[in-house]
């Protein structure tokens, strides 16, 4: 399979070709680019010797086409103009935001502008979404907010454990900011510094938990959402809880999760009384987590860690294009992070 | 005023120190500690270069009386053997949980072992204790995270604006942890990480949190509290969640907070749109605010940055000592940030 | 004393005022910057809540008339054209590099463009500058870098145990370069990476090291010089090594710096054995060094840890004005730092 | 090949079976370790789920035996006694120091004790190495500081470029400091902060140096090493400079370090004006390199970035390891890292 990455010079695009690297199926076709077209590959992915001289072109239907899959990690509402030039037999996976919403409504109260469409949404383990995902040639990458929280809930709710009032609240990375020069995303700024940000129920990601949850849970679930950026390059760890139906216990939760991961390559459900961290995923394709009831206050505490970057965006990306292309869903992917 | 500090080989003793070196009311007197005694104090607190050469005493009511004030940042269970040994006239502040909370079964049911009684306790800012740390002889510091959740939620509930059922989601620094060397705490471990710990209701500070907020509430609050630990020595970052009371407006609730902050010289609300960070607030006695209303959600979020060691302990202390004393309650106490 | 800060919206800006604030004899006048004159100083230095409603103004030598002091924090190239506005009787403290070095061919080689001229060189610690810092009207403070390495080895050019073919090698945090946002220095990028830059003796400090140990030893010393940027916000570690004068002992390199330290405010020589950290001097004006004879190589190893913001740039600055001013040399200087 | 890993249950362990895991020809058998037998592997390597229930055994003899390779990660002193009780069949590959040093004078001098005798040196990039790796039954894995300097300072001495004054400064990440809990490695002492140790001669690794780059440039070459360690948990950052032999030219250098790393497929040198950063090696097992000449100072300077625990341990060993095994030299080696 010949694999085409525009976006190429960022952080998605960058993890996108170190797990291509690794991928027995995938042999990597065009780079490209907007304003680093023409430069080395190596100027931007130092990370990546074994591509260094490979020159970034720029993003033309015409450097994208004649590939087998082709992953888009542009900028939100670029997507459905590329998209539309490629064939339909093209595989095409959006890192993007622009596809994740079915509501035109909500996609123009968040993001403004006019809604795209809807494509099949890259979470498998969603129940229901892998079968859509087997053999479709649009795919929806999941944000990174969104990847955690849903697989921290969803068992919760599939299991009718949950009530829909969910308060979540999550460290990110600061590579899920992108790559773009700001001065609040130098590193003088965020070491040492953990701060809030979209807070208040504006950021983007909202909606898409929302859509998530709701669409397990069978009615509407709401979120507060709190996104807060941690000093690290990787990880997110989202801590979401729901208020526990009545008469809930400690085991009808903690059999919810292990039945939700039991044949999950990439959900990894800790022995009880251990934590997540983000340093447990770095650079795997796993989710990491953890479930607890909170008895006195009445809430079931799900904790959760993936790498943003990996599970979060490429990974999980290239986990979905497995299923698409009929390959095993697992090939090429991590299960084991880099640590310390 | 002489000052003695027991436990000053610690993160908490070093804060304290290098406080009150900047305090023009108070000589330090004694410094004792455990196992350190007998050590330069420079082998412990290097970034104290002007009490390199004092040598570390033992702990015992000896080497500790003869003083105006005696903090003690000691483990649990130990300060009230080495308070009853000081005399009424002692100004004693403790640093440690031992006398915070007012129920003994609460106590009990988080700390185990027996009660040993209630303090005074030093949050001035909370409505009505201003006026019993006045000539206070016995302060109990309030515990960090409780700090912060109280801080951040006080105005809602003075207010009559938020429902009981709030859900605080913190990030510390590891210095919250302590000095012992333990290795899940190695640097190795927690640079580039966020880990979560002591979660579904279990940490100490739950119940902590808890009366405080019901004292200002006036009926029960319950708080689902989650602690995480970030990469950086310093900090915490608290989102505070509650529902909003029926009825209650945006502008309603920034007139809360901007009450609430109005004559205290240790919070600040920030402008509207602006998030706390902990950078904000290193080294500072400040408390770093801001509140929104999700609509969407139906929630109050406040969101609270303090310096764990500065207000969240050693600065704290030092601002109910300053009221007990009879002291500006500002003296010594530095308003602004080490940054970046 | 009333005090302009020009440059008030960066990171050396930002110091100036922290340190200031705390300072006895000082009143903060005009705050300037250039793009971001017109703004909140809250929004650029939120650490400092105590001037968050403070207004920039433009730079312009009619906001900094009217002052004792004035302090430059500036692009280099600007400080001539606006010290020649202000008058003598305006003592003019320069932070950037435009009145450091003697050579205008050294200037022009590693500045490009014409030397605007020298000014007393603000280090007190240096033999014979301290009496010229007294009542002087113009300071160029000196460089973080040659501050640095010029402290760790005066004392032993001074003793004249040392060759002149120097190596330093400095780990800098990164508030050392600035606050315009770039791609390098985004935190994703320097989190967990320490990189090497103007490598080869084409960085701008070389020369000033050059001169400063030059007049300290008498005859020429060449400095091989090699920066790096480390994971730390604030800091710099600085290994200076150069060959041992034959016949050089433990004990007169220990003499030689003891005697160095001696009736010096900001330099602490830590007990033998002990080594210097950047955690030691965060937020103070203090130099910590220490030393070893390494006979198996024949070098004397001096390793110093500085604040760059405090005793590097701010810190400093502030301690030749005093001396300019005819105030206590230490005033309104931490001697000690905030730590962990 | 069946492979047992010894000290399973720390960091350079742990990065042995992350790489083994996904080495093609290398089925994971036997995992020892000391206090930790007994345990679950995920109680110690959170980040491989993919052996986390594999439980440790204590290291003996009986439990390595029946393996095609053991590799050692033990405290020093303790691989000979191992290593005797294995077959002669057996490739042991040791990543301690026991069998680095030829001289046991120096040996004793720099460890205490007696010295073990000496291995074939795994550095297949030092001339004549990988000849002798071939085929070989025990190997003594280099430190990972002798593996950055001599990397960086080889093709130098082997052009005859360079006079055997060398002075070396690195960076080290603090899992090179390994997993055993100290006061001195928390992450509230080690975040935000470098600092020197070992200095002055004393580090271990310099015989070991000083060895290496002896044999390449074929005269005694003395080594001045100073050690620092930085906030971050993998990496070393080497600056390695010497005297240019009189009449060295910048082309010339080039010349060198391009022929020395043209064939090697773990050495990459950077373009010019490029310089190494360690977040370009994270989790790889490159050697990132770059080299100057400055003429102002007369020094050639080589930098170089590593993963001290890939290429400078575990990718190293298991590179080494290939090479005895008659596999591919780079087989089950990333030579891509993970950023950022």
């Amino acid at each position: 399979m010949r694999a085409a990455i525009a976006g190429a010079s960022g952080y998605a695009g960058g993890e996108l070709l170190r797990l291509l690297l690794g991928h027995p199926a995938v042999e990597i076709g065009a780079l490209t680019a907007a304003s680093s077209a023409g430069s080395r590959l190596g100027a931007h992915q130092p990370h990546l010797p074994s591509l260094a001289d490979r020159v970034i072109e720029q993003t033309t239907p015409q450097a994208l086409t004649g590939h087998d899959v082709v992953f888009l990690a542009l900028p939100h509402g670029q997507s459905a103009a590329v998209a539309a030039e490629l064939g339909e037999g093209t595989l095409v996976v959006d890192c993007g935001a622009d596809f994740r919403l079915a509501s035109a409504e909500e996609w123009t109260a968040f993001y403004g502008g006019v809604h795209a469409g809807t494509w099949p949404y890259g979470l498998p383990e969603l129940p229901g979404l892998r079968e859509i995902l087997r053999g479709a040639r649009r795919i929806a990458v999941p944000g990174c907010y969104p990847t955690a929280a849903t697989l921290a809930l969803f068992p919760a709710f599939a299991a009718g454990l949950a009530e829909p009032d969910v308060v979540v609240v999550a460290a990110s990375g600061t590579s899920g900011a992108g790559r773009a020069p700001k001065a609040n995303l130098l590193g003088s700024e965020v070491m040492g510094s953990v701060g809030a940000y979209g807070v208040g129920g504006v950021h983007r990601h909202t909606p898409e938990m929302e859509q998530n949850l709701s669409a397990v849970a069978g009615r509407p679930v709401r979120v507060s959402f709190t996104p807060t950026l941690a000093p690290m390059s990787r990880g997110i760890l989202a801590t979401c809880t729901a208020p526990a139906t009545s008469g809930t216990t400690p085991a009808a939760v903690r059999e919810a999760y292990e039945a939700a991961v039991k044949d999950e390559p990439f959900l990894h459900l800790l022995p009880e009384g251990v934590w997540p961290a983000t340093a447990m995923t770095v650079g795997a394709n796993t989710a990491v987590l953890q479930v607890a009831l909170d008895q006195r206050a009445g809430r079931i505490v799900a904790v959760i860690a993936i790498d943003n970057l990996t599970k979060g965006t490429a990974g999980g990306a290239i986990q979905s294009a497995n299923l698409a292309l009929g390959l095993p869903e697992e090939l090429g992917l991590p299960t084991n992070g880099v640590a310390p």
